[in-house]
């Protein structure tokens, strides 16, 4: 079992296997004063596509609103690349934010909680391993067959594992049938996943900042250079490296690149501009670690908070997994109606990479419609901005 | 003196001060069935922006076609970041590809050697220190002080100390007057520099694949991005390395980001699409090192080989001075006529940084024309695809 289990803070309501009486709780749950649960689901065991078999798997989710009688009016929501599953609502009021799409999460909102009954799932290996509210076993679990962290011997991890692990979730809740499988970025990735393994259970698809039917070259190329800085810290030790001595100077390097490329020059422009990290550095300094740039020090300062919680042999999972991305043969499969929707000026998942998605979709017979995110911000507009796609996204799920 | 000054295959024949005769020898240089002669200026001193005082500096350069008698058909060609002063011809007719404006430097073409005398030069501290065919005073160089290599202890150079040597070259070489300043990227750069420091000197700017006025904060955090492979490589050494014993691992990976940022998701696709670097390989190899796909082998392969020929701390050193270009209250001085040419596709100087230069360039009133390389394969297509506004190129120099 994960070392997860010991968390102080947030008990999970529901460690284990998940029981059929669980649903009908969670509209009170989700009511605007009540607090976001954080619950966990437990899989004996689960066989890998790379050949591997897990035991004692688990992964957290988090449910907004009622699975009706007949189990067929769910919706699930997978996350993108650094995300979790708290896609809605607060844990506590006193939370800053909200999950990332509160925008369009909740009663009355495109994915409306009054009707729809929503599942949003941590993937395997998630990037936060390090986060008390997230529930995934990956390198930083521990491994029942040692008692030690599997740390450099957990196996690689795919899409379609994220799904087949979603799918015993939704079984085990009494889901019949998905009304839609949602996600932004490499949560579209799982969302059309879904529709390949399972075309009898899910009706539709909406992918938001999304690609193609697989991973495009580029992005492949860049995911490797996201990894690159975690490869290149003496502390990686090939993986080998206890949980409080990880490498945190690459990680931070590897997040902030990943930052920087979620976002946008127009951001950058707005948020920045050419202001100084210290107004008196003249810049000619010979130490080519200091930040000049108030936006250098700014993505470094975020960049190193967040690897405080992530673990970087999970990031380098998951980055495997995005690259690995491809349905195949699969794709022959999909039955679902399709919703895609890139953002202008996505830097990550170029808008290109959806145009030639949809063309292939619809080669495919598929009822695809779209939209388009058109603020400047890049990548994490499909996060942030996602209010002004709400209405598409409410027509589409009528 | 550098270390260049005993390569022992390509023997510069003007090494020293430039000389006042010179000029007249370049027409026949460049005839198609000549080879390009690579010279070298030496200036006995420059006072750095920084403050620091170099001795004995050393630039190497290339002349096309023939100074007037009033010396005042110059145009002076500054290159790209991992560019060099090879602009136009070929050193030897066997050489498997020309400069890299070739395709617009020469007798008839757009910068027409019949009617011009082209000029490019190297940049200080350039890239390819490695470069039997480069000149050009940086960290790899002999300290005249101390004998040895300067290393860690060169100082920060300027796109405007890259101008004043160019200039003191100029005014060696007999030039009274530059008919242009011309530049790709970084050179584009160098161009505005050019015609805010000598405003009475430089008639016309030429700016492909350039941004605006001051370099953008986007790109700042960017080029921060391809310095982090090599300050966490171990070799590193806070510069203190041999030249022989250099942080290759870093470097490599500095250099594989460069050349991804400098092409696009489109050339991926064309160039590699999903092909694997080994057919074999189902991708599930927990070795993350490891190459799956051909475009991750393949942007390896090219970047180690560049990176044989570079200097890490020169490359350190460029990247700050792109990150500090900015021409401040000289951008008062401007006078020139403007050509600017974004690149539709580019991903590195987003064609959203041009606009802005453009803007900003007519509210100061100056005259500006524009163009664009409408092909999708990036950054680099301001080199590839510089036939595309030949023409544009051409009427302007008219």
């Amino acid at each position: 079992m994960s070392r997860h289990h010991d968390v102080p803070t947030f008990v999970p309501t529901a460690v284990g296997t998940v029981s059929n009486e669980l649903p009908g709780r969670y509209d009170s749950r989700f009511a605007p004063d009540r607090d976001v649960i954080k619950r966990v689901f437990t899989l004996p065991q689960l066989e890998l596509e790379c050949g591997a078999t897990l035991k004692n798997v688990i992964v957290g989710y988090e449910c907004y609103g009622e699975l009706n009688a007949k189990g067929d009016n769910a919706i699930v929501i997978a996350h993108y690349f650094t995300g979790t599953s708290h896609a809605a609502g607060r844990y506590r009021q006193s939370d800053a934010e909200p999950g990332y799409w509160d925008a369009i999460i909740g009663p009355g909102k495109a994915i409306d909680t009054d009707r729809f009954f929503v599942v949003a799932v941590d993937c395997l290996s998630n990037l936060n391993a390090k986060n008390p509210m997230v529930f995934s076993t990956g390198p930083a679990s521990i491994n029942p067959a040692t008692g030690k962290i599997y740390g450099a011997d957990f196996p690689l991890v795919t899409i379609s594992d994220f799904v087949r692990t979603q799918y015993a979730l939704c079984r085990a809740l009494g889901i019949n049938r998905l009304h839609a499988a949602c996600g932004p970025s490499m949560g579209s990735m799982q969302a059309l996943e879904w529709a390949a393994q399972f075309p009898d259970y899910v009706d539709r698809v909406v992918g938001v900042i999304g690609g193609g039917l697989a991973n495009e070259p580029y992005l492949a190329a860049l995911l490797k250079q996201w990894c690159v800085p975690i490869l290149l810290d003496p502390k990686f030790k090939d993986g080998n490296y206890a949980l409080d001595e990880q490498p945190m100077a690459g990680l931070t390097a590897s997040l902030e690149l990943v930052t920087l490329n979620a976002l946008s020059p127009n951001w950058a422009q707005r948020a920045f501009a050419r202001r100084r990290a210290n107004p008196d550095d003249t810049g000619f300094s010979l130490d080519f670690r200091q930040a000049h740039f108030s936006i250098e020090s700014a993505l470094t300062t975020t960049a190193h908070a967040r690897a405080e919680l992530t673990d970087a042999n999970s990031f380098l999972r998951i980055a495997k997994a995005v690259q690995l991305f491809d349905l195949g043969a699969n794709k022959n499969r999909l039955k679902a109606k399709v919703l895609w929707i890139p953002a202008k000026t996505d830097l990550l998942l170029y808008p290109v990479y959806a145009e030639r998605g949809i063309k292939e979709m619809r080669a495919l017979g598929l009822h695809v419609e779209t939209a388009s995110i058109e603020t400047d911000g890049g990548h994490l507009d499909g996060l942030n901005q996602i209010a002004t796609v709400a209405e598409p996204i409410r027509e589409f799920l009528r």
